[in-house]
């Protein structure tokens, strides 16, 4: 491990120098060359995509032999404080766990919503947990590419558990599911609008449903939710894999039935096994992660060689100087 | 018009000829020829997509002059029968309207859920309404490109307003609101669960809220429900353009307030031109289009290029020969 005092100087300038001296550390677990690693996905320089691409290529064999979990849940359901009592759990467990969390600026509301380290008390100063908050001001789609590139430096890294938390607004759940083996939504009652943060656009794709906060007043509301939830999933059919979808009360703030969700969480992953579907999901994730990412990196690359011409054919459109399509065209004439 | 018996033989083949003799009649209002040219845009074959854009490039100085209206709802909420109801009342107005509805296949149950003209009874044989179910089995972004094309096609052959549909999904009504000037979201009153269709996503970029199904014995359940609705209006932000959303409730069945509905619709219109924001509106939206456009058929263009070499490093990343990362690298080379 790195201590402060032998950081080497390039740690600490805008520049990246990914060589075996920093993947060597980085695949030993230093959490300071993982840091950096991410910060490196994460930008879209053209000039980092393609060291982030060669450091990608020299760790992808150490790559794929984590559980990865994501953890979604509308506004309020206590998923810092869920992720903070079953963190605590898999810690005192001894795996390595790494949090990632997805929060891309809503289009409308500009910033982060989450990533609050201190919301999570319990684990946060724990050696073998690393919470890395989400990139700030980015699109679902740089978003989602820097979070599969992360996951796999942190399995790289040696972890053992992957956890993608995002806020509950309807397409995060999408990306999030594509990138996790297990896909575990965080309900809560209230009043009147117990179906709301399971709407049938997310119940559809939760592998395992846990209504928190079972705790206090509210245990008659939660047991009621989870009645209505396991009846509603009925009406829902069967995912290709053979998984009924599992709902669970519990408690984060009480740790009550946290090491229930773990349980089902692995009888899960065995179920996946057992049918060869959880290496068919890796191949459907990856044969996605693969198209997303030659796409992508093909129109950053084009844009930026071209960025003067595209910008000022745009200007030409929305002064009227040019139509729309004829400016398509024009771009795409500078390929040729 | 094209009568049956005129209509030339290639509109029956499988190739497309765009010419002069297929734009005139289509800017004349003929709807054999609009419907020929929206297949034309929605299809994705690189041939029809060249011809495609050298018609769109010839109709563009005729586009732009329709209101473009969104309408989103839940399932249930009775958008069919608003649309047939609202239509009506338009085509009585003498207006011309398309009605082009939006609905990719969901990414669990594929298929189509709506464009059934069958629930259209009023407007489905007028002769100035023109309606189009949505593309079957495309994906978000194709049928997003396909619908904006298909509203400037809409707009060249002269029709006044087009109504651009889709049922309430989440990430549906974003891309909604980049084709429209108004986006108009139905509600209804329910058994707790008012809020559910409504939610704090979608009525983030409403314009206008018609509670529907404001008869019988619904009534003091839509006046609750429109209550509950302005009043959590007041914690949303002022949107950019000065517009505070409208609620208002109504009924399709009865035909009851629906040209309360749409007077609101011209007001808002009127609101947005008085300061400026329509023009700034199209112009984002025209900024958007412009940059998806040309990002779309690089990507589609390449691949069209480069097809066998593609779909082969794609199953040597699944097989396991080759790393993902070292697969899109491969992917990317074919461009040097």
């Amino acid at each position: 491990m790195w201590s402060l005092k032998t950081i080497p100087l390039f740690l600490y300038s805008n520049y990246y120098v990914i060589n075996s001296e920093f993947i060597s550390p980085l695949q030993q677990g230093s959490i300071l060359h993982l840091s950096k690693a991410i910060t490196l996905v994460e930008s879209t320089l053209m000039s980092h995509r393609s060291e982030a691409i060669a450091l990608l290529k020299e760790i992808m064999p150490n790559t794929g032999k984590s559980i990865r979990i994501g953890i979604s849940g509308v506004p309020g359901a206590g998923k810092s404080t869920f992720i903070d009592t079953f963190g605590k759990l898999l810690a005192d467990c001894k795996y390595k766990i790494a949090i990632l969390a997805i929060d891309p600026s809503s289009t409308i509301h500009k910033g982060s919503i989450m990533g609050d380290k201190t919301r999570m008390e319990q684990i946060s100063n724990l050696e073998n947990v690393y919470i890395r908050p989400s990139p700030t001001g980015a699109q679902l789609g740089g978003v989602q590419r820097a979070t599969r590139e992360s996951i796999l430096l942190c399995e790289a890294a040696g972890f053992d558990i992957i956890i993608v938390e995002t806020v509950g607004v309807g397409q995060n759940e999408t990306t999030v599911k594509q990138l996790t083996d297990v896909f575990l939504l965080i309900g809560i009652s209230g009043a009147g609008d117990e179906l709301q943060g399971v709407k049938r656009g997310i119940m559809e794709i939760a592998d395992i449903i846990a209504i928190n906060k079972n705790d206090g007043d509210n245990m008659n509301s939660v047991m009621k939710t989870s009645e209505q939830i396991k009846s509603a999933l009925h009406h829902f059919p069967i995912s290709e894999n053979g998984w009924i979808p599992r709902v669970v009360s519990c408690s984060a703030l009480e740790n009550k039935n946290i090491d229930d969700v773990w349980n089902i969480i692995q009888e899960y992953i065995s179920h996946q096994k057992l049918n060869n579907s959880f290496e068919k999901k890796r191949n459907d994730q990856n044969r996605h992660w693969f198209e997303d990412g030659w796409k992508q990196l093909l129109v950053d690359q084009f844009f930026s060689s071209n960025k003067n011409k595209i910008t000022s054919f745009l200007q030409s459109v929305l002064e009227g100087n040019m139509t729309l399509v004829e400016g398509i065209e024009r771009v795409l004439n500078l390929n040729k």
